[in-house]
C-alpha cells in the first residue's frame, strides 16, 4: 500500500531567482516524511501568475499540497487568489481574521512609528481567503489556511517566513481535514545517529559491509554542519530488520558516535556540563563569537554558559584574557601555546569551570607558508586539565569558521566526558 | 519581447525529503538571471521514475532546461534514460567518455581497496548518453551533457554534487547549442535598494503611489533579515523608466534607505568606521556573540573590529564590563541604564572607539509583566557620545536574537554617520 503523496509549492521570486535559499520546502518535506506521507516534489516558483497557477494546479492534484509564501500585503502576493482559482472557488474577507490582522498591524505601525493608513489596504487583502478555507490564525501578519477539497484531499497554505510557517504548522496538523488525511497515512519509525570526526564514505562503507539498507529500512547518510548524520527510516513492520542492521554497522563506528537523538551538539554540550555542575565560557579569535552564539541559541543556556571574550586583536588577547605578550611574540597568535593561554585566561577572567578557545586563520588573507589559511588551534580547559587540537580545514572563510565552531563544541564534549 | 525561460529540474531523494538543502537550483537560477534568461521554476524530485519523467517533460518544454543529479552508477540514477525518453531519442555508449570514467573508477577502486569488477557495470552505465548529446567531460565520475533539441531549445544535464556541477557549468556555456540560445537572451540591468526601520507594506505603498512597476522594470520588495530589500530588474531599454520610477518612489523612503548595493549591513558598518578611522567592539548579552560573529564574517574586518565581551551572566557584566552592581540591582540587567554602562565599559575594556551593547529578553523563559519576552535595549557609544534604543521584538528566540543583532548593527551605522 503506497503512501498519500505530498506535493510542495514554494513561492517567492527571490527564491526562484536563487537570491535566497528556500528553507520551507525541506521543512515541509521532512514533516511529510515524518507523518507517513510521501514527499514527491518541491516546486519553487516566482510571482508570475502563470507559473504559480500551473504549479498549484499540479500540486493540488495530489492527496496533500503544502503551499508557502505569497500571502503578504503586496500586489505580487497572489497565492490565495490562485489557490481559489485552481480549486474553482471564490474568495471572501474573513472578519475575525481581519480584526486579528488589524490589531497586529496597529501595533506594528506604533512600533515603527508609522501611520496605520500605510497598513490598512494590506490588512483587508491579507484577510481575504478562499471560500471553504479554515483559518489557522496569524503568525506575524500573514494567516495560515487549510482547505479540504476533492476526495479527502488537503491543501495547507502558510506564510513564507520560515519562523511564521513553522509556528502555524502544528495548528494545521490539528485541523479536521488534515487530521482525516493523516489517519490514512502510515508514519514510519525513525532512528538517528550523529557522528563527528569520521568521513561520509567511511560510514557508507560500514553500511555496505553490513549488507546495506532495503527490506523496509532506508538509510540516509549525509554530511551536515560538518557532522555525519545517519537517518534510518523504518517501515512499521521492519523494526527487527533495523535492529539487526544497526547491530552490524554501528559497532565499527562507535568511537565517532556522539548522539542518538536530534539534539544539536551545542545543546548536548550544555546538558553534559549541567550534569557535572560545571559552568562554561569561550575565548574566540577567528570564530568571532560563533561558538558563544551557538551555545546561547539554546533556551535556558544561561545556567551553564556565563560569557565569552572575543579577542580578535592581540591587544585584547593580552588585556582581556591575560595572554602573555612574550607568548604572542614567540609563537604567534595562531599557535597551540596561545590557544591554551586563551582558554586558561577565559577560565579565570570569566570565572567558569570550562573554557574553550579558538584561534586560527579563516582567510582569505592572512595565510603564510608555515601558517596557511585553514590552520586552526582549539583548546578546552577544565577543572582537571585541558586538551588541545590542531586542524587544517578546507573551504572558504565561512566554512572554516563554522568548522572551527563545531570542532570547539565537540572538544568541550570530549573534555567534559573524559575530564 | 520576453526572455527565454529556464526551468530547473533537481533530482535527489535526500533533497525531495528535505534531508539535505539543495544548492544547485539556486546556483543555476542566479546564473540564468545573470545570463538574461528568466528562471521560472525549480522542481526538486526524488528518484521515482514517474515524478522524474513528469518534471523533465515539463522542464524540456522550455527554451532552456537545466537538470542536476541522477547521473550516478546505480539503477536509481535515471536522468539520462528519462531525458532521452522525454526527447524521444535513443541512447548510446560514448567510447571516449567510457575510457575517461574507467580511469577514474580504477583509481577509486584501488583507493577503496575494492575489486574494479564492482565498478565496471556502473562505468558503462555512466558513459551511456542520449543520441545527439554533447559531452562536457567529467567532474568526479559523472559526466555533464548539453543537448540541443526542438527549435533552438537546450537541455544542460549536470552531476548532483554542487562542486562538480559548478566545475562543468562554464563548459556548458561554451557549448555551441547553449551559446546560440544565450545569443538570443538579453541580460537585464539590476539595481538594489536596502532599507531598515520601515515596513514592507509602507515600501509597497510608496511603490504603488509612484505608479507601480512594469514597462520593463520589475520591482521585488522583500523583507529579509529584518531589513527591506528592493530589487529592480531592468530591461535593456528601460533605464529611463527605472530612473523615473526611482525618482518618484525613493524620496519618501529616503530616511530609511541605507544602501544601494548588495553589501550586507555588517560590511557597510565596517566601511563607515574605517572611513572615520574608528575601531569597533561589542558588548552582548541576549545576542550571545551574534553581532561580533556577523562583523567578523567580513574578510578584513580585523583592522576595525578588535573584540567583544559576551556578558551573559551579571557577574561577567560587572567583572568584564565594569557595570556597577548598584545599577544591576536598581534597574535590572535589561534596562537602558545597563545597556549604556555595557557599551561604555566595552569602550574602555576593549580599547575601541565605538562599542555597541545589546541586553534583552530573548525568551522563551525569563519574561515578566513589566519586562516581557522581546524587550531589548541597544546602546551605541562613540568618541562624541552615545545613542540608545528600546525595542519590543515579536517572534521566537532565534528571531528576537537576530533582530537585536541587525538593530545593533544599524544603530552603530547611525552613530558613526551622525557622531
Amino acid at each position: 500500500m503506497s503512501r498519500p503523496r505530498a506535493l510542495i509549492v514554494v513561492t517567492g521570486s527571490e527564491l526562484v531567482r536563487g537570491e535566497r535559499t528556500d528553507l520551507n520546502g525541506p521543512f515541509l518535506a521532512r514533516e511529510a516524511l515524518r507523518l507517513g506521507l510521501e514527499p514527491a516534489r518541491i516546486a519553487i516558483v516566482g510571482d508570475s501568475a502563470d507559473e504559480l497557477e500551473e504549479a498549484l494546479r499540479a500540486g493540488l492534484a495530489a492527496e496533500a499540497c503544502f503551499v508557502s509564501g505569497g500571502l503578504g500585503p503586496t500586489h505580487d502576493d497572489r497565492t490565495v487568489e490562485m489557490v481559489a482559482k485552481a480549486l474553482g472557488v471564490g474568495v471572501h474577507v474573513d472578519p475575525a481574521l481581519e480584526s486579528q490582522i488589524q490589531t497586529v498591524s496597529r501595533a506594528a505601525a506604533e512600533r515603527l512609528k508609522r501611520d496605520y493608513a500605510d497598513f490598512a489596504p494590506g490588512v483587508t487583502k491579507q484577510a481575504t481567503i478562499p471560500d471553504g478555507a479554515f483559518s489557522l490564525g496569524l503568525a506575524g501578519t500573514a494567516p495560515g489556511l487549510v482547505i479540504g477539497h476533492g476526495d479527502g484531499q488537503v491543501a495547507v497554505v502558510l506564510p513564507g517566513p520560515p519562523s511564521e510557517l513553522q509556528r502555524l504548522w502544528p495548528r494545521a496538523l490539528e485541523s479536521e481535514a488534515f487530521a482525516a488525511l493523516l489517519a490514512r497515512a502510515r508514519p514510519p519509525k525513525r532512528r538517528v545517529l550523529r557522528l563527528f570526526g569520521v568521513s561520509e564514505s567511511a560510514v557508507a562503507r560500514a553500511l555496505a559491509e553490513a549488507g546495506g539498507d532495503g527490506d523496509g529500512v532506508e538509510v540516509t547518510i549525509c554530511a551536515r554542519d560538518f557532522e555525519i548524520h545517519v537517518d534510518l527510516v523504518i517501515e512499521p513492520d521492519a523494526e527487527r530488520r533495523a535492529d539487526e542492521l544497526e547491530a552490524a554497522f554501528v559497532p565499527p563506528l562507535e568511537q565517532w558516535l556522539y548522539s542518538r537523538d536530534e539534539e544539536p551538539i551545542e545543546a548536548h554540550v550544555l546538558d553534559l556540563c549541567r550534569a557535572r555542575g560545571w559552568t562554561l565560557g569561550t575565548a574566540e579569535s577567528c570564530t568571532g563569537g560563533l561558538v558563544a552564539a551557538r551555545l546561547t541559541s539554546v533556551p535556558g543556556s544561561s545556567d551553564v554558559f556565563l560569557g565569552a571574550v572575543v579577542a580578535y586583536a592581540d591587544e585584547v588577547k593580552q588585556s582581556e584574557l591575560g595572554v602573555p605578550p612574550e607568548l604572542l611574540a614567540e609563537y604567534g597568535a595562531v599557535s597551540p601555546e596561545v590557544a591554551e593561554a586563551m582558554a586558561k585566561g577565559a577560565r579565570t577572567r570569566l570565572g567558569v569551570d570550562v573554557a574553550v578557545s579558538v584561534t586560527g586563520i579563516a582567510g582569505p588573507g592572512g595565510g603564510t607558508e608555515e601558517k596557511p589559511v585553514g590552520l586552526v588551534y582549539l583548546h578546552a580547559e577544565g577543572p582537571n586539565g585541558g586538551i588541545g587540537r590542531e586542524f587544517s580545514f578546507p573551504g572558504d572563510r565561512a566554512s572554516i569558521r563554522a568548522r572551527s565552531a563545531v570542532g570547539a563544541l565537540h572538544l568541550v564534549r570530549r573534555l567534559v566526558i573524559n575530564g
